[in-house]
């Protein structure tokens, strides 16, 4: 079964969570960090025990390799571990790489993370150079050399403030936006290979801080299955993520620092002391934060439906 | 001295060559990957000595790290070395790392390549999410606390056929194509903060591919010092080059695959026996290649001086 169709079902029964394990050091509970043996460990333990309080209610996972990199090899070494811990445990991880580079050094980059120490079950890819530095790792995922289930998210509408710089610009002939034209050939590209569910087996990141434009994006990419940025911290809310999900799928929402950092929200309601909090204590405060978070966009999610019938409209958009 | 400073006075003295060290264990010489202990060995020790060869006619070295990364963490180790390698001897590098993330993950990676075991003097970076994802790393290169010299090349019109795709799309008000709309961003940015020469402290990649739009993109952005990518493999030549230079300097030229696999090319010429090459011979052919091409841009240089009186009219353009 192809990961597309894997993520799919994943989000059928756990529902929209994409739990982002961007894991800085300080964001692990200090009682943590002074026992482990070094900052890169400390990130890897506090990811684990995460992962093991979220299984059954993530979607999937993201991983950040940045705040990996950041702390050089030994933090890429938890990057590799963390990827390797979830795919033991049967969950599904995206690589948040954005990698975006010409045709022989794209394959060098889909070798690195579709196989080997960092390999994930998806990736992230920037769009910038054109579609012949996305190509090349479609050919890999869909071939049977490398496991043959790979697949991609493709930078398309971003959540950031300067999304506006580059994405938002007008193109000629038609003046369709630059994350339009993007979406138009990730498009022709899902139509050539698609998962049982209808997906394409490479789908988009589109941000969910713009309520204006989340219905038609979702309208004009049927195919697209979405991974969704910016909730929480940068402003999306359940009511614009779910208005970027189709017939109650089609997407997992990411969110980052509402989930790492809830043991730390947590504690600013009570009395507690912050140099006793675990690791255990931290796992806890995350799988709450995520099942709100689920249940949220599940509420959302069927209101919307039965507020406008998008059910039905979407059933009928499914070729 | 900023190193944008460094690299134009590198390029005054020594040429326009930026040697690509895109080493993949298949272009290291068969003998010294027998000897070598693992193929990440073989590429470092394959990369030491085309560098000892050649510090005295390279403006800088290149490394592209996805090379590296397809090897894993031991590829990352050599990657990582290489780099240090370069920086003990006092030459300068550019990390080939195309990132491009939002403001928070950009800063983690100023972190690890600006500073730490992936230290490079330069980096490559991608525009697509906007300038918030460039800015950040401009800020931490502009400041003290992290050496305060780093710069780095955006993406702005790469060398390879997908360009067309996303790049060259005519944008709204002005019809300005994309890679214009990104230029003009980062001629502003390099407004706010130039070197000694003239040159911001962050340049654009700018591919060699196009003669007809050479002149005019040099003309355009007077205040940008152009990393140069498609010599040679990709179709570039010493004229196309020369077109986007500037008064004898304001770029270098990247060569890989043409320079480090100029021991094979050798060999096809002779009944020499393949089994036999050293790096010593592999890095003597790499130092004949990058002079023969430092010698037929320069002559090309000249060559459009003389013709044009270029020379005179760059420096109108000079503020």
């Amino acid at each position: 079964m192809h990961n597309i169709d894997k993520l799919f079902e994943s989000v059928a029964e756990k529902g929209y969570v994409c739990i982002g394990l961007d894991t800085a050091a300080e964001y692990v509970p200090p009682l943590e960090r002074q026992r482990a043996a070094s900052n890169a460990d400390a990130v890897f333990e506090f990811n684990r025990a995460l992962i093991d309080s979220t299984l059954d209610i993530a979607a999937c996972y993201k991983v950040q390799i940045a705040y990996y990199e950041e702390m050089g090899m030994a933090g890429l070494s938890a990057y590799a571990k963390t990827l390797q811990y979830i795919r033991k445990k049967g969950a599904l991880v995206i690589g948040d790489i954005k990698r975006g580079d010409i045709a022989d050094t794209a394959l060098r980059y889909a070798r690195a993370h579709f196989a080997g120490e960092f390999e994930a079950d998806f990736v992230t890819l920037s769009p910038y150079m054109g579609m012949d530095s996305i190509e090349p790792w479609f050919e890999y995922a869909s071939s049977d050399s490398s496991g043959g289930s790979k697949g991609a998210f493709v930078l398309m509408r971003t959540s950031n403030k300067g999304m506006r710089d580059f994405e938002y610009l007008e193109t000629l002939p038609c003046n369709k936006r630059l994350y339009n034209r993007v979406g138009d050939k990730l498009s022709e590209l899902a139509a050539k290979k698609a998962g049982t569910y209808g997906y394409g087996i490479f789908g988009a990141v589109v941000g969910c801080t713009e309520r204006d434009e989340a219905a038609e994006i979702r309208r004009a990419y049927t195919n697209l299955f979405f991974l969704i940025p910016g909730y929480g911290a940068q402003g999306g809310a359940a009511d614009d993520a779910a208005l970027l999900l189709r017939d109650g799928n089609g997407g997992v929402v990411n969110a980052s620092r509402s989930i790492l950092k809830a043991w730390s929200a947590e504690l600013k309601n009570t009395d507690a002391d912050e140099s006793k909090v675990t690791n255990i204590f931290a796992a806890e405060a995350a799988r709450r934060a995520a099942l709100a978070m689920r249940d949220a966009i599940r509420t959302a999610v069927g209101y919307r439906e039965q507020g406008t019938g998008s059910r039905e409209q979407g059933a009928g958009n499914l070729e």
